[in-house]
């Protein structure tokens, strides 16, 4: 390995160079093996656990503002004196036609913050799937000086959980006009959520979004708590007028007290990081069982004869299983 | 195969026979595997899936009253003509200190009705772990000629996502005086169910369970509700007064026919056995690579690794996966 190659990316990192930051997360989501080594050696310097960071994790339904959120949260975030990076975890989506988070421009005044880093999705590869580098990701983030990462997400796909379970703190955007989106909510989602922030209070929205603050609160107060024993919270905000900004910013705050009080935040991302670890170990075992063509088309044949209700899911399983360890 | 053997069992099971199916649910619970041939022909013949049966999930925390509100329940609906299997998920856990689900003798005047069946715990088996035959005992008490089968799990373990994958509704029991049991459920349970009801709504817990009604109502209408349209509902009984169990079984009949109208019944059943088969090929492959001891040390000192920040997820995934496919 070349010495001075990895010194290259580890300095620049640390020296908070954003164009070398880049070039490291290009790096990392390489999958050539020649690079894997360099990552490992960049990474066994950078990639360290610290516990003055914030990761949040932003998700909400299409329309619900979630770009325009970030970037006015964000400048409000560098105006208290943080420096604030972006990491969007879904690839462009079949479903909304592209290139809602891959769009660097969309925060145009955020990325254009010497403060800011913006790093829109990452291309997909194998192993782990689309998010398995954004861990990492936040790693060099925080190396590099920023102690606000957000995670973003649409939520509206299969990514929340993984988000959910890479950030310290999991705020769902809603609208004014409580229950106007809950059908494009994934049912499950809001009780995922650590707080809800009511977007685009503003004008004759702002008394709707208030109505909706409150029954939403009452509404949270009914579903149990978090381990931390933390309550969901929730406020409005509006991103166009940048009201609500320092209470999102209070509400996150107050959650990363709670848990450092408790000395939960590092057991958390060591108990998030080994809960991965575990999944994608299943994950992969199954990607490379059905390397083998065989078995892929045993297990679509074993599907359809679930469906028509010719076998028992079981005797399916046993079926498939059976060359390898029955 | 003894043909004539299987022919027993089919014949007694189809006959409604309570002893034979016992015996039958034993042989398919069996992992020897002169006894697996033996139930794979006899759930050729009797598993098939059924459009005109309940399959109800009933959880909540120790304390709520599962046990007397599963008797009320079932002796109300076989007075109105049902005939009410009940099947216990959860082994003997070590937190409740054993027995709650293995006693029969818990639904004594149930379990003593003709028109009952009731099956406590199943032993432990290793394809697809504790509730890995439930769903074939559903389909064998369906053939035995019971229509509404009740799957009872205590609520507070791994099992609650299971049993909701294997029900067409699924049945949170409460105590009255709203976030009493909070503490004690776990997180993402409430968003799991289809109804709530608010049990020992009686004497003096009356007005505080109607409370409780209206305040859990309101709350839920603020949450997604399922992919059917379906807004879980809420109401109170008294399984020791024997009142709103109609009221019960009104909600879980309105929730059926909302399923049959958009014709996702038998839809969702098969996305169940479906979704249950893709999980348990990706845990059987994991119990398979961790059969060798090597990798089971490796990954224990991978995740040490990973806890002291000594490398990332992603990297120690490579390393436990280097030398089958990297």
């Amino acid at each position: 390995m070349n010495r001075k190659e990895s010194e290259y990316y580890i300095n620049g990192v640390k020296f908070g160079d954003r164009y070398i930051l880049g070039k490291t997360i290009s790096l990392i989501e390489s999958e050539l093996s020649v690079d894997r080594m360099l990552s490992t050696e960049i990474l066994k310097e950078l990639a360290l656990n610290r516990s003055n960071s914030f990761r949040i994790g932003i998700t909400g339904v299409p329309g619900v503002g979630k770009s325009t959120f970030i970037e006015a949260f964000g400048e409000y975030l560098i105006s208290i004196g943080k420096k604030v990076a972006v990491l969007a975890v879904d690839p462009s989506s079949e479903k909304t036609g592209g290139s809602i988070l891959g769009d660097k421009t969309r925060m145009s005044s955020l990325s254009n913050n010497d403060h800011a880093f913006i790093r829109p999705s990452p291309t997909k590869n194998t192993l782990g799937g689309v998010a398995s580098s954004t861990r990492e990701n936040i790693l060099l983030c925080e190396a590099a000086g920023y102690d606000v990462i957000i995670v973003e997400t649409v939520g509206v796909g299969q990514s929340e959980t993984q988000v959910r379970n890479m950030v310290d703190f999991f705020l769902l955007l809603m609208l004014p006009g409580a229950g106007d989106e809950l059908q494009g909510i994934k049912k499950g989602i809001m009780e995922m959520a650590d707080g809800l922030m009511i977007n685009k209070a503003e004008g004759s929205n702002l008394m709707i979004a208030k109505q909706a603050q409150s029954e939403y609160k009452n509404a949270l107060h009914m579903f149990p708590p978090t381990e931390s024993g933390w309550i969901p919270q929730v406020d409005i905000c509006s991103s166009l007028e940048k009201t609500g900004l320092k209470d999102a910013w209070d509400m996150i705050m107050s959650h990363n007290e709670l848990l450092s009080q408790k000395d939960l935040l590092l057991e958390m991302r060591n108990n998030q990081n080994i809960t991965w670890f575990r999944e994608q170990i299943s994950q992969s075992l199954m990607s490379h069982f059905f390397v083998n063509e065989n078995n892929l088309e045993l297990k679509k044949e074993l599907e359809m004869e679930i469906n028509i209700g010719g076998i028992t899911p079981k005797e399916a399983l046993a079926r498939l299983l059976e060359g390898i360890f029955l």
